[in-house]
């Protein structure tokens, strides 16, 4: 059967997804911006991101020429995969920046919407805004991978389409870490010096630290995060292009649907199993459209429920999709469908399981913990962090069992496809949460009043936990997308084994395993520095700008240095963790050889892995433990107590493990895994 | 060439030992203990170690019996294997309770050597008390392998011998995760009511907790280590004799010293490879002795050269005698000789490095962090920890490398010896550290005044260091000991290769990783609980025995009940960590089968070497942090300040990370490993 009409229609199904997008930004930007106070702080906010982002792009744009250059000259690469890594870093850069322009608008939009008319207008407002984000994710990631399959989509020319993922990937890590870092370098030093030593609230205008948190959210949560997904998104995608490019004839005979089929049929069966990763992230985005359009009925049934429905809209309108399409278009086996729904079960699961450990009774455990002080807090949230592995992890060991006996390898990358297919919906959501949290910060510095303030808490709050479930479902779609690619580095070196009793592959598992550690090290320490040089700048504006602590008419802090001090720190700190995972895979590779480079990213997925749910899930935990106290589910304990006070060290402590270092990990694991795939024809021949 | 000879005089070599021991421990017990206070202290810190191990032993013979049972009805391990099991578990007990005899009287003979003569003095005091475990470990571990090698030293026999090693690692893992939760329970439990809220200072007679810190000490840092480096030591040797009962006649063929050797002379070289580790072990007996008694001389020259001397005196003699042995006796190429000196490096520089991020700018770098409060001090010290693990990775991955590229899977088998042969003097070294420390309490509480407490806070402080880098040791052996009995088990199993694009391997991979996090959630959720519990006892007392804290005389506190408190919560969370350990390689290989449980004793060991590194690191730094406040090493601050005050935080926290959930990953790894060697007959046949 041949497939070309239908290839066709998968950019244009995209370019209609950005349209809707552009759509839903103007719908946004239209929404009243309130007074002339919010306006000003929405601008510094607004102006600090996207001077953040610039400043970063150039960065980046030196490291993708580099990159790209060497790939030219590299035998097996050539200018076809330098085009494609070009063009999935500047859609990468197009999602990001689409995206934040996006938020930074509805951020305000949302405080005047709780002002002026309620908590379902403002979720509306938020919700748009995030919907920017998802749906330029969701549709650029089709558009590139869809016209890239038009030009490249045969079994000999797939591995050109790699370059693509490569992109993605490496804007994602620098993004990421660069945004890890600028956000929580802001967050740490403004709570530090804020919240700890001068006793005023979050978000107190006073405090010189609060512009540069609020434009951290935008470029960590939003453009960080953005840029994260959409790399699982098209790494998933191509990944499994790869399998079923490279497959064995007897594994593409078992996914057709008829018994002993002709080599033609055969033929078929392969290019309807390249063509179906594609097809599922177009009916994933219609889907996701659906899914993000009815929020416009569900607002009204109250926050908690609209979130959840409308993800849940987006995920069984495409799972019934993918069954037709699997059954009809495409005359695959169903076993094609079943893996994608193992996919889309093991998220679900992860992102509940995730839910329980950061807002059930282990963060409850650490809640009570804190009022032995903060060393008790500590060492519950790091045994909550440990524990809360355990689940995700065996998950995720279910799905690669049941995948994989249902659709070999291919399974597995299926699963990973399935998992992100509806990113247009779930990518929404988790970029209302910043949105929300921007709101209720720029009410509390236009001092909107505690019952706006009330609405945009509410919304927050509930930013938090559909956050804490997105990282969740990053994480396990960052392994499965790791383990596909894996998979498809497999094939493409064209080995028979990664055997672990190979002492070459034991140190390539344990150089493998040791990247996280030192990505982490990195990253935690640099926000260390820079926190410690954002609490001196704020003392010093507090110590020497007359009035301004004591609150008095006219003292204006000064937050353009603080903005400074982290747009600087991140694009310096980001360098090394990037490039690091871009050269080691290279590195170990060329000296230790292919089976090693193998041991390398098994071992960096396992440990990714794990550090990045134990960061994530303990970080998440001790923001909600401190919370708790706040709202009074402790006995005995509320806020400016010592229990709450020990609480506030964890929730400090938490900041960059949830939004630094743990989500540098799933991005660490894709982009070598990516980078091994890339130079696999290179390493195939020595 | 016939080794009978050589043979037989091996656990004879053993039993000098062992009378060397006694004669030391006679020796110590005459030294003169006190005056009644001190005696009466010290009877306490006796009488509750005694009783909790006589209890833990009670435990534990539950549990040997039961393994010992199936072992006898086991298709292919039957009575010998059961009864070297039980002689396994029965020698390291032996040498955990002789060892601990002897410590419980060298404490307060430190303290008396203290205040009578002097420091010189007292460091060979508590020296010796140290040397009798020492002494012990290697002793009992020589005379037990060497028995069961003389009645099971043949390629065909060899099997039986595994079971010796895994009755080790099963009181192991009990002993060092139930000590460890017993000290640490008592001693941030006594911290957080005494120094935190009482604001009385460490080991004050007034604390309630402070008796069961020192019996901690003792169970935690004498018994459990002691039956830790125990099981490493016997552990490699018992691995190397495998791989060298299993290696192929190529293999062998390779290491003997003529070109193209006959039959008669490979065999003769296998046998000889068989007997190498045996041999090294007696050689590094006799070797660490001589360097135990050069402390007789080496004690003036200062505490700390001391007992780096006698370390290097054991080191060097043990290399030359190996060399000639190799060259001479073994008729050996020597690259098995380049073998063994790879490991002693790799063994000396982990140990130097771990000295490094414990003691130098690393730990500034946290001390510094905590003029910024706890949050940043408890973000330095997990960014140190998680870089503390870079060097001592990659030392590891050389020494596999080259002791491969020598002497095949046999040279990293040999490495692992050879990092272990001088167990007599080095882990004499280790136990001297907690016998000072003990001294200290016994002096501040007896109220021996400031001189002696500075004799015995010098030696202490000394210990620290020497623990820390005893701790990086016992890791680097670790993961040598781990990598060997997983080369062992590989051969056993009659497996080709374990693949890791398998995806049962690599849900293996993940299912092995992810058992040191739980083992670390458990591990820590124990002590939280027990400190939990000691803090309520602790404030009980306080406030209802009048005039305890305000030190009125006849005010005495009550430490049975904390004792009590320490032991339950030890004896009954010690038994599902070490259950699982036992159980997990045999659930795996039975469902998921033989190359799974391979990719899970990798996993396992990749992750367990990571997570031990970072927590015994970071806990050390963090002490060391402390300290240096108290020192006067940061500029500005002092004991008792803010900066201190965090300080002490972060100290609280590493206390269960170094002592606890860090030193289980050891046992963990190797444990797992080892019941995998043992279970291997049974899988080779499914």
């Amino acid at each position: 059967m041949d497939f070309t009409n239908y290839t066709l229609i998968m950019p244009i199904i995209g370019i209609v997804g950005i349209l809707a997008a552009f759509i839903i930004y103007l719908a946004v930007k239209k929404q009243p911006d309130g007074n002339d106070k919010m306006r000003e702080i929405a601008a510094s906010i607004h102006e600090g991101a996207m001077a953040f982002l610039f400043r970063e792009y150039k960065v980046l744009a030196v490291f993708i020429i580099i990159v790209a250059a060497l790939m030219i000259f590299a035998p097996g690469l050539g200018i076809k995969t330098a085009l494609a890594f070009v063009f999935g870093a500047v859609s990468s850069v197009l999602a990001g920046f689409f995206g934040m322009s996006a938020a930074t608008k509805a951020n305000v939009r949302t405080s005047e919407a709780a002002r002026s008319s309620g908590i379902a207008k403002a979720l509306s407002v938020s919700y748009n805004g995030g919907a920017v984000m998802g749906l330029a994710v969701a549709s650029l990631g089709l558009f590139g991978v869809g016209i890239l399959y038009i030009l490249l989509g045969t079994p000999e020319n797939a591995q050109y389409i790699n370059g693509f993922a490569m992109g993605a990937s490496s804007i994602a890590l620098f993004s990421r870490v660069g945004g890890g870092i600028y956000t929580k370098a802001a967050d740490v030093g403004a709570d530090l010096v804020g919240k700890v030593e001068a006793g005023i609230p979050e978000d107190d205008p006073r405090n010189p630290g609060v512009i540069a948190d609020n434009v951290g959210d935008n470029v960590g949560d939003i453009a960080g995060m953005g840029a994260d997904i959409f790399e699982s998104y098209v790494g998933s995608i191509i990944a499994t292009i790869a399998i079923a490019a490279t497959a064995t004839t007897a594994t593409v005979a078992t996914l057709a649907t008829g018994v002993n089929p002709s080599q033609a049929e055969i033929d078929a069966t392969r290019s309807a199993l390249m063509l179906t990763p594609v097809m599922f992230a177009a009916l994933g985005l219609i889907a996701s459209l659906v899914g993000v359009i009815s929020m416009k009925i569900l607002k009204n049934s109250g926050p908690a429920k609209a979130l959840r429905y409308s993800t849940f809209i987006g995920a069984g309108l495409f799972l019934i999709f993918a069954y037709f399409c699997v059954t009809g278009i495409l005359s695959l086996s169903t076993n094609v469908f079943f893996a994608v729904l193992c996919g889309t079960l093991a998220g679900t699961f992860i992102g509940l399981v995730t839910e329980f450990y950061t807002s059930g009774s282990p963060m409850m455990r650490i809640a009570r913990a804190s009022k032995t002080g903060p060393a008790t807090n500590i060492i519950q949230g790091f045994a909550v962090g440990l524990e809360s592995t355990i689940w995700p992890i065996l998950i995720i060991c279910i799905a690669i069992i049941v995948s994989f006996q249902l659709a070999g390898l291919y399974g597995i990358g299926i699963a990973a496809v399935g998992m992100l297919a509806t990113v247009g919906v779930t990518m929404t959501v988790d970029a209302y949460g910043p949105i929300a949290d921007n709101a209720g910060g720029i009410s509390e510095m236009s001092g909107l009043g505690s019952d706006v303030r009330k609405i945009t808490d509410n919304l927050d709050s509930l930013g938090n936990t559909t956050a804490a479930m997105g990282k969740g479902f990053a994480i396990g779609s960052a392994a499965l997308t790791a383990l596909a690619l894996f998979s498809a580095y497999a094939a493409a070196v064209k080995i028979e084994s990664i055997n672990l009793t190979d002492p070459l592959v034991i140190v390539g598992t344990f150089i493998g395993g040791l990247l996280p550690f030192i990505v982490g090290a990195l990253t935690m320490t640099s926000v260390g520095k820079a926190a410690g040089k954002m609490v001196e700048e704020i003392r010093k504006q507090f110590r020497e700008i007359p009035g301004l602590l004591e609150g008095k008419e006219g003292a204006k802090p000064d937050p353009k240095r603080c903005v400074d001090i982290s747009t600087s720190a991140a694009l310096k700190e980001m360098i090394l963790p990037g490039v690091l995972a871009a050269v080691m895979p290279v590195l170990i590779g060329f000296t230790l050889g292919k089976e090693a480079l193998g041991g390398m990213l098994g071992g960096a997925t396992v440990t990714g892995v794990l550090l990045a749910l134990l960061m994530a899930n303990s970080g998440g935990a001790w923001d909600n433990a401190k919370k708790a106290i706040e709202k009074g589910d402790v006995e005995g304990e509320s806020k400016g107590g010592e229990a709450h006070k020990a609480a506030v060290v964890g929730d400090t402590v938490g900041d960059p493990f949830k939004d630094t270092s743990g989500p540098a990990m799933n991005i660490l694991i894709k982009l070598m895994s990516i980078v091994a795939l890339i130079i696999a024809p290179i390493l195939a021949n020595l």
